[in-house]
């Protein structure tokens, strides 16, 4: 069975369990318009308007352009693939009348990202298309179908991330002998470059800020690329933040470096006493972490012990769903702020994957970590090796 | 002036053309969803829920997630550039009342997917955060202002996209003498990923099937990968659809081989009129293609050439847009056929970018080419060296 066939099965399997009657993915140009329906079950590129239909009853059915047809069957994920011309209107509402759903999910959600990949030209079209018919208003979100489906991971995807989170920490050994006195932000990264495009793997994110490099106290956070300008001096935090992506998954860590001054055999109290301050964090949140609690509950325990250290608050949450996409939606393990919707309301479930990352600022720099780590039934699992002290130069 | 700053000129002087007060482009994580605003006219992606507004009296403000600022603010496109933490309503409410427009363009178009990056879950939460505002009546479609930002390239546009044909058309030449009896269709299409890999470019579409590449009659048509089983042989003709994306332009031509059989000098009679036909064809679209023409026009200049000839009509259109994406987009020389919707009744004008690209059915196999070509104040110029004969193999 093929990772894409396991996710069809859950996806059959999700819509009983949500008593949804039918999921029905509406996209074109997949490639340049990425679809969490097309990415998750089919994994292939879909270029005219095509259909995408499971049935609680187990139907898989895919109406594609004939250019698509030959592919989409090679995927060996739908019983019938449909190939049309001009119009896919008359297959699309025969398929509809048998299927005879109760209601339509679709692929649309306010606040998880992953699961709204239906365009808005798209929905109007579909509307369009269904005009005159009772199926107009059967048309719902499936957004809890598809963040449950991308969120529960099988074990194969689970391998997968953590294939990625080895290849990437074997890239952080090899890269801690260059990191000295004088290499600029932008060097240190085109050496992180250079080793993805020898490995052939595509960065987790942007590759302009994928990795992201500071070191020391001047060097602009955010999705920022490093920069040529600013160079590691002695005193420096040197921090990364790096993913790649493999097989299909997509691995997210943070790392931290510390350039000892001439007479220094150790950083600073200060400069500890804030490694130990995020660690603890992280242990907090990984210690809060497991079925059952909501995201938020889980960003709490490791926000406290920020706060009760006298640190500000980091400005975002402590960990997002990882998988095929670096921010891979579903749960959030962050604040009840407005921009996160409902999102750090949801519930862990065994399967998930997670990062925990948090940062506090000091002298030297912004000092941050972030780990990746599956659920299991009774709490979570370190996929990544936890950084528990600074790494020296 | 870097391409994103010509691209934002052209925007505002659009605004002004077609009498709108505001473009809107309303996009979140755009590494993952990327939208026509985002990669027209700033070139970086975005990561929370994020406003990029143009408005007609040349304003240009971006209201973005507080880690996005400082790479919004380095493109130097935006005068202003809002950084928030928790939400983007009130600063986005206050530019609107400021900018107070008659109209809001918005990124969604049923028709050209290329002017459709607003989600249907974006849409959703856009009207919720100006629900009770009078703005939400005044929200509506940019996709004229975007299909002609997109269409209309600017002369260093023109001028990366001539280059990566010249690219793709170097790997032709180098692929040739590789081209064997024996080859399969997966190992020569390994090879041109391998030049790909080691110039560092991205395929123009999808790396599983870009290049397509078929040889003889029995190889699967469309969007398929090149497959292992399938050998060139003697009598065969051999098909390559490819294209690379370089400098964030993208190429896409179709090339021919013919095998010959142990004697022949030549190949047979049927197939040089086959070619000839697809070459006259080809012809007959590029005199048809002048600014002011319909898309739809070029299109049947072409198609009749095929129907005169006695051969099957392809089943799909001459020719696309092609620019940052490889299906660009814009007026489409195609047939009026439902499923392009008024894609073909859109007019040509100078400085677009179109393929035009055909096939007819033979004995040895299919018959395709595709050229590349840039309107002129009187016609058309082709970018790709146009193939007018077989290559012999």
């Amino acid at each position: 069975m093929t990772i894409y066939q396991e996710k069809a099965t859950q996806a059959t399997a999700l819509l009983r369990e949500l008593d949804l009657d039918c999921w029905l993915t509406f996209a074109r140009e997949t490639g340049q318009h990425p679809d969490p329906g097309v990415e998750l079950v089919l994994g292939t590129s879909l270029t005219w308007n095509s259909a995408l239909l499971f049935g609680r009853g187990g139907e898989r059915v895919a109406i594609v352009g004939r250019f698509d047809v030959e592919n989409v069957r090679l995927a060996g994920v739908f019983d019938e693939v449909v190939g049309y011309d001009e119009d896919l209107r008359a297959p699309l509402l025969e398929t509809l009348e048998r299927l005879a759903p109760r209601q339509i999910g679709l692929n649309y959600s306010v606040h998880d990202h992953t699961a709204d990949g239906l365009s808005a030209g798209m929905e109007r079209l579909l509307r369009e298309l269904l005009h005159g018919t009772s199926f107009v208003e059967r048309l719902t979100s499936a957004e809890a179908l598809l963040g449950r489906l991308r969120a529960r991971k099988t074990p194969s995807e689970v391998e997968r991330i953590a294939a990625a989170v080895a290849t990437t920490e074997e890239i952080l050994a090899w890269l801690t002998p260059q990191i000295r006195v004088g290499a600029s932000e932008a060097e240190l990264a085109a050496l992180v470059h250079g080793e993805f495009a020898r490995r052939g793997l595509p960065s987790a994110w942007d590759w302009e800020y994928c990795p992201t490099l500071n070191t020391g106290p001047d060097s602009p956070l955010g999705h920022v690329a490093p920069q040529p300008h600013i160079r590691v001096q002695p005193g420096h935090l040197v921090h990364i933040d790096l993913g790649v992506r493999q097989d299909g998954y997509c691995s997210d860590l943070q790392r931290m470096w510390y350039v000892l001054r001439p007479g220094e055999s150790l950083p600073p109290p200060e400069i500890q006493r804030a490694m130990h301050t995020v660690v603890a964090a992280i242990e907090a949140g990984a210690a809060a972490l497991r079925p059952g609690v909501a995201g938020w509950e889980v960003d709490a325990a490791a926000r406290q012990v920020v706060v009760a250290a006298g640190y500000p608050e980091y400005r975002h949450a402590l960990g997002h769903g990882l998988g095929r996409a670096c921010h891979d939606g579903g749960p959030l393990l962050g604040p009840r702020w407005p921009r996160y919707g409902t999102a750090p309301e949801q519930l862990v479930e065994a399967g998930h994957v997670y990062t925990l990352e948090l940062g506090v600022p000091t002298p030297a720099g912004y000092l941050a970590l972030e780990e990746d780590v599956v659920v299991t039934n009774t709490g979570c699992r370190f996929i990544s090796s936890f950084q528990r002290e600074l790494w020296l130069r």
